[in-house]
């Protein structure tokens, strides 16, 4: 572990719908920052399964970009998901929104069944090889349920639907409430359900806050 | 004031180069909720004066409405700035971002003899009519002295040319440094410089709570 821990952080685009939650990522950020941490923003380079007007959540049929959107979170501070190199970061966070399961992964459309983003499942499969902590909000678990299987404890909150379909994938669901984290110490993971649940968005910042003080604690473990 | 003050947010689009600044708007927002305030979000119905690709920072020469980009960050809960009426709220903020002078007014394109959505223009007027405090971040309070004129006192970090061009337009600037907030007590107004200055999200955070807190601090004076 470096002495200030680097956080690679893996964002789905710009938006709930369509994207990566926007209150997810922003506050992911923060409490990285806040916990003396520093971070570099990657993004898959590929369209986004779609894109959602939010404001009435209807498809537009426009063409975005996963990477162009994320920058918009990261200031332009981001890099292809295929660039990232497990060496160069202590641990590996994926905040949530849809994207998560439409841009990273199949999952929103294709359950348990899904296929994930070829530059995602190496980022995550290198880290687990190297031991070394991943967390993950909201829907994003579904993911690692996906590419990690075999017995990984997640949570997503409490959605029997969605639990059952983690479940499906290999994984074990633990239910947690606003703010709580699931730690699977043996695989180094930590969950955290935020936007799964009906939050405040102080209800959000206390589910990154802990997920990262968590990933911090088991650093060098 | 009520028991749990209210406050209008006037978001811009969603992302710093030609929309809302999305960190700004995010820890705005939170800083609201942890100080115990309740917040309703609004933006202009209007298309955006460009597209801005944020990896490259390149116009793409697509079309997007603010309202419905500004909807990604409140996640869908938002209206048109039209629908705004004073009475209904405590404080009135606006985030920064380029789209606070590029959407919201044309300060970025035409500097002090720039012209207002005349939607945000009449929710500013009211509420200074009022009596009620404004906050602006960022380069948002280049709107208040465009729209107020008349002496206001407020900052912009500290940057010369952005100075001079605030005080063409009849207002006093304040230098200010990262999470200062400049408070003009007669006109209840506050601003704070936030990515004005290079920062780290931490002290974006800052400049929103502060600012959050002096505006909490002027109601019912």
């Amino acid at each position: 572990m470096s002495a200030k821990p680097k956080f690679a952080v893996v964002l789905s685009g710009c938006g709930v719908y369509d994207g990566a939650e926007i209150h997810e990522a922003v506050l992911t950020l923060l409490a990285i920052d806040r916990q003396g941490g520093s971070y570099q923003c990657f993004a898959p380079d590929r369209d986004q399964l779609h894109v959602v007007n939010h404001l009435t959540g209807e498809a537009t049929g426009e063409t975005r970009n996963v990477l162009v959107e994320a920058a918009r979170i990261a200031r332009g501070a981001i890099k292809p998901v295929t660039a990232f190199s497990p060496e160069d970061f202590d641990a590996l966070i994926f905040p949530g929104g849809f994207g998560a399961a439409k841009n990273l992964c199949s999952f929103a459309v294709d359950g348990p069944g899904c296929s994930v983003d070829p530059g995602v499942e190496a980022a995550v499969k290198a880290m687990a090889k190297a031991g070394k902590p991943i967390g993950a909000l909201c829907i994003a678990p579904a993911l690692l349920a996906k590419i990690l299987g075999d017995g990984v404890t997640v949570t997503i909150g409490n959605d029997p639907g969605t639990a059952e379909a983690i479940e499906a994938m290999g994984a074990k669901h633990t239910v947690a409430g606003h703010g709580g984290v699931v730690v699977d110490q043996a695989r180094k993971l930590v969950t955290s359900p935020c936007y799964m649940l009906e939050s405040s968005i102080g209800q959000i910042a206390d589910g990154a806050e802990n997920t990262v003080r968590t990933l911090i604690g088991l650093l060098g473990k």
